[in-house]
């Protein structure tokens, strides 16, 4: 296993960390303002992320993820986890340099198993920072964490595609250049239990699409971004816009997830990072009981565990990264499964300690600690609840042994 | 010890459980969506308030916290704590039987401390729900959580007090009916250490004060309450405001944390109970791999260990009460030290449990859980952190070895 | 709910706190000291022993357990139970008041299904300190978690009954006075499957019955009391042997765990409390970096936590105890169950932290710290794993749902 | 940072886990049984040791560690790491292949701070197996976590030095190959506090040297290595023996504790490994409650987490390990403290996991859980305890910020 950076990416690293000092930390409140003062929060994206993201274009800091594409930058995983993490310490970063969610797993799967066609009409505006997408997976009414309870439909009907179903936390919807969606149904109850599933894309102004409401995570509702709860009622669409082809949906679904799953890992690292920086600091800043808090034995073990937790963390981060690197993204699943299950725990705790070493600061939006907590929170859930990667890990545990 | 409850509590008890049942439960949506189709979430109370309060005071469920006075119910602070549990099932319940914070605490501070003039201008119209108040103690610019710190004055000049402070969190001074708080600060820094500090009666209207800005609690606003950063700047009010006489403060305070927290505590342990009911009502209707939720061994184990950690926090803070009762609140330090320190923790892990369970409902505001979370996570911090609280339990247990 | 006491039972606390004092402690390293001298360690049982025995029975401390009976005490669980904790704080202590596992247990199935032979013949020896017994249920080759696994046979053969199978884990039967043992086994396969299993009486001395091997604990023997493994191969025995009837084997030991499982607890909260005691003392003797260890920070939250949690787990058990009292064994197996596993983890926590604040004494002999840890571990598997106690708190509480 | 390995250290891999397959873990028992047939447990080697040691030796395997030496196999930590894990899977094993504590750490003093004179007459046979060493470094009556509390001394006279002191937990002490001790004493009390200790090489056949006792460790009494305690009394040694120089003891302790440290956790890891995989062995075996143990859902989060923590303790003790090898021990001490506290911890829990799925047998002698439990147990505190490696973490952590 090697983990060590050539010069082109330590270079990377470097712009990719000053471009944050510079430009993205010191507008994250700027950015907070514009949308607040908006009339409408779901209105229109605050202009401070258009200079952002030209200025970062323009700086080559631009699809950095992609690996095995010549559509970004050329960077394995273990290249890109540095590059990412340290996008992750801001919640705005990620859009910054047009690799933030759900966007970059949607590319990849239209990299990976689009059409020249779909590439072009989908990818292209995509990867120019464009439009936006989403991904009309998970639905309200079972319990998705088994991708064989869903119920949506997508059923062919002569040159078209018919999808009727009820989807939510698809997550990216309420924002105004969204255009996309990246569609999972059922179109054959008969098949093989995970040969019954298809991906297809839909437009979201297609007749029928409806946006019902936007779902909040704890008292946020991530606007103009947003968690959509979605109906497809009736909606048609081109059978050409089926991805890969029918009862592929559960295959891409595990190539996306992957990629998708180590970037969420990679920018809770950063998240993490940021709050062991906010802690250190504010603790030589505040004074109780007659001391620096940083003084206190258990504000010590705090940071102590927090830095402990976060290097094992990353170090199992950069094996799952290196392992899709060189044995594939299916080689590597029982890794990926556990970073999965790591990285948001483990920065919960780190975020949680720091917000108590806050006090009232940490739990409100003076700091970005409990923003980046409740983020964190929705990934134990996302792409897959902790208890089913937990399962899978234990499953290939055990098959050692028989 | 003795925690059983005569005939008159056991009444109490069923008629608070089926006013929740019929009242509080199925209008927390009405109350959400009335605040939500305001024009200004701050600018009024949602008309269920209104109709719910004046049915819980019709039936005789008002006031029913204050110990030891003849204003409330007469109930003893074990007597008191199933029914503040059952009110805390709902963020909603306290204020409907006029038993929420900070109110308690303010209108026991005027029971105790007040003088006749005091108590007649401003406890009567709380005790009657007409007025409600805040608390300006803790400071944006210290550790609050060591009293001493404290930098707000309180000065005497002739025949008034002259207050000059930055304070935040005075939680409920965003509600329109909200008229009073009581203010602390120091009015002699060269006395004692715990006798620098005072407490002051201050209208809310008074020249001088400005709310500056109110602070979110992870992404809620907690409108039309709200948690207030307030400036007192040369905020001049009669002499007779004073409470109980200068340097009294910090005697006052933890005369009203006492009670203050072991409200919060009993509130919590409802918010549990009722996490681990939605827990286990949804693991019983969903199914994932093939059987029901409430089938899955990790599953199980979250139920177990929800209701042991809650039948201990409970039991822990009946011997709080009860020692409150009857040895009195300064002797039941410990014990109020301990369960400040176990009940949130408690709330957290059990509503972590049922969000874990609930999947994306669970971080929505689709359950009342990821709400409660953010409010129980507060209460780590609010009225001294956990660390304060372990290091004066240490203290105590240090003591008997001396 | 009433924990509170008469005088007769303040009375005896103080009896059972002063002879540990007076005689348990002091006695604890003379015991050591002549068990190692002995030429046999399960030759013998150390003199002070007798002594002590003597000298309890003389003044009236003997058979405090036994709730609903007129051979002990008269003292219904919750009074025993600070008897009980008392005794626990030592690993001496329970069997000088002949209050030891297992015959407390065995002794308590003996008043409640005896005839009233075999009370003649062994319960009234057992209850005069005379003789010792075991108790032969786990077996090495199943799970014995799960009671219907058992494969040992008791099967009627005329007026006799042969016992056939392999047990081990019967504690108490390298005690040189040890002579009975309760045999659980099937006498019928076919019968429902909680009315498969007997209990029968099997003097020790019959032929037939080996003992295999002693089993350690960690690196202890126990001895002279020790874990045997036996083996019972064609013993007959009377027919007047069996407990109770044919196919009651289950139902002695749901009765018989509840009590023997209370009573660990009990023990388990005084060896707990004896752990911190020891702490606490220890702290205040040493310095390292500066200070005391008591006035580090980490070392005082080891300490808050440790009374929290010793609190707590009181507690419930005295609720478990008191529902026993009043509802009866049966209904409080939701608490039974709940104390079954908050008892030994508590005492594990609190033993470890006192192990670590003691440091290579802690791990060694010089306290007793190290033989009550490896002690307590053995009660997260015995009379049930925590596992199983979890999965029937789950079901318990489920229940109330359907 | 490169985790990779050469074919030559691929090679080893697979030697050293084929002999531990064909030659040490068949033989635990067979040398468990030797020493507990002797009429001395203290007396003797069991004759199984000198012929595995014999075997391990002529195939090569033998003075594995030793980085940056032409002593041993030149290998570097890094590629030292797996298979001194491989190694630490049985207790026995690290002594087979001279790779055992204390005497890799006292070897590798003296390779690096030994005179010529020194290394050939105590190096040498070390290496070579014939005679085993001690390190007396702690002390009974002092807070020993702290090495500036050390009270033994060591004072030069004429051509001497003399030795006062008692120290413990001289592990090793009691094997009769056992020659020689390093003892760390203050020779200077006025100087720097880090330069008032010297370490000097004392024969253990010195006048004035006596073995006190022998310590136990949760009930093992580790014959015939045990664990010592010593007083030197007077003990005279000739000037030359010094090591390195008067006031240097600190310096080495540095210098000497790093490769201990980080041995001890590679061992470490090898014992969870050894721990899951006699788990997932098991748990396939068991059934109760109608489906085998491998199939309950609390077993697998057990294994799963697990493997978890396995992987990332592994990580972090490459990371560690490649820090040493490359910028060197001093700059690597932010990580070995992370890895002290961390892989103790880590195998504890795994440990305990297995210990609980085993029911009886975990706790018993029948399996090398409990065993390996209790040595993992003291590693949380020989080498320094684990809040003095979190206060340095912290320490250096928050020395970023200033």
């Amino acid at each position: 296993m090697d983990f060590s950076y050539s010069d082109k990416v330590n270079e990377l690293q470097k712009k990719v960390n000053q471009f944050m000092e510079d430009h993205v930390y010191p507008n994250e409140k700027v950015y907070e303002k514009q949308l607040n003062e908006q009339s409408d929060r779901w209105g229109a994206i605050p202009p401070i992320m258009g200079e952002l993201t030209a200025k970062a274009k323009a700086e080559g800091l631009w699809n950095l993820f992609l690996p095995e594409s010549d559509l970004g930058a050329g960077l394995t995983n273990v290249e890109y986890a540095p590059l990412c993490e340290t996008m992750g310490r801001s919640l705005i970063g990620p859009e910054v340099f047009n690799c933030s969610a759900p966007d970059t797993g949607n590319m990849e799967v239209l990299v990976r198993y689009g059409t020249e066609k779909q590439k072009e009409k989908w990818l292209k505006p995509l990867l120019d920072g464009e439009i936006r997408s989403c991904f009309s997976m998970t639905e309200p009414d079972v319990a998705s964490s088994d991708a064989t309870n869903i119920e949506a439909r997508i059923e062919r009907d002569g040159n078209e595609y018919v999808i009727n179903g009820r989807k939510w936390w698809s997550s990216g919807a309420g924002d105004p250049r969204c255009k996309i969606a990246i569609v999972m149904g059922k179109n054959d109850q008969n098949a093989n239990r995970h040969e019954q599933q298809s991906m297809i894309l839909v437009p979201l102004d297609s007749p029928g699409v409806t946006i019902e409401r936007m779902l909040s995570v704890f008292g946020y509702d991530h606007a103009p971004h947003g968690h959509a709860e979605i109906t497809y009622e009736n909606v048609r669409v081109p059978a050409e816009n089926i991805i890969w082809g029918e009862g592929k949906g559960f295959a891409i679904a595990q190539g996306r997830l992957g990629p998708g799953r180590i970037h969420h890992c990679m920018r809770l690292i950063g998240a993490a990072e940021r709050a062991l920086d906010e802690l250190c600091k504010r603790v030589q800043e505040r004074t109780a009981f007659g001391k620096p808090l940083s003084k206190q034995g258990v504000i010590q073990e705090w940071i102590a565990d927090s830095r402990i937790e976060i290097e094992q963390a990353r170090l199992l981060t950069l094996k799952a990264a290196y392992m899709m690197d060189t044995v594939g993204n299916k080689e590597a699943k029982a890794e990926i499964a556990m970073i999965k299950v790591v990285a948001p725990s483990m920065a919960l705790r780190v975020l949680d300690r720091a917000i108590q070493a806050f006090g009232g600061a940490g739990v409100s939006n003076d700091t970005p600690l409990a923003a980046q907590w409740a983020n964190a929170r929705t990934l134990r859930l996302a792409d897959g609840p902790d208890e089913v990667h937990k399962a899978q890990v234990a499953k290939l545990e055990l098959r050692k042994y028989q």
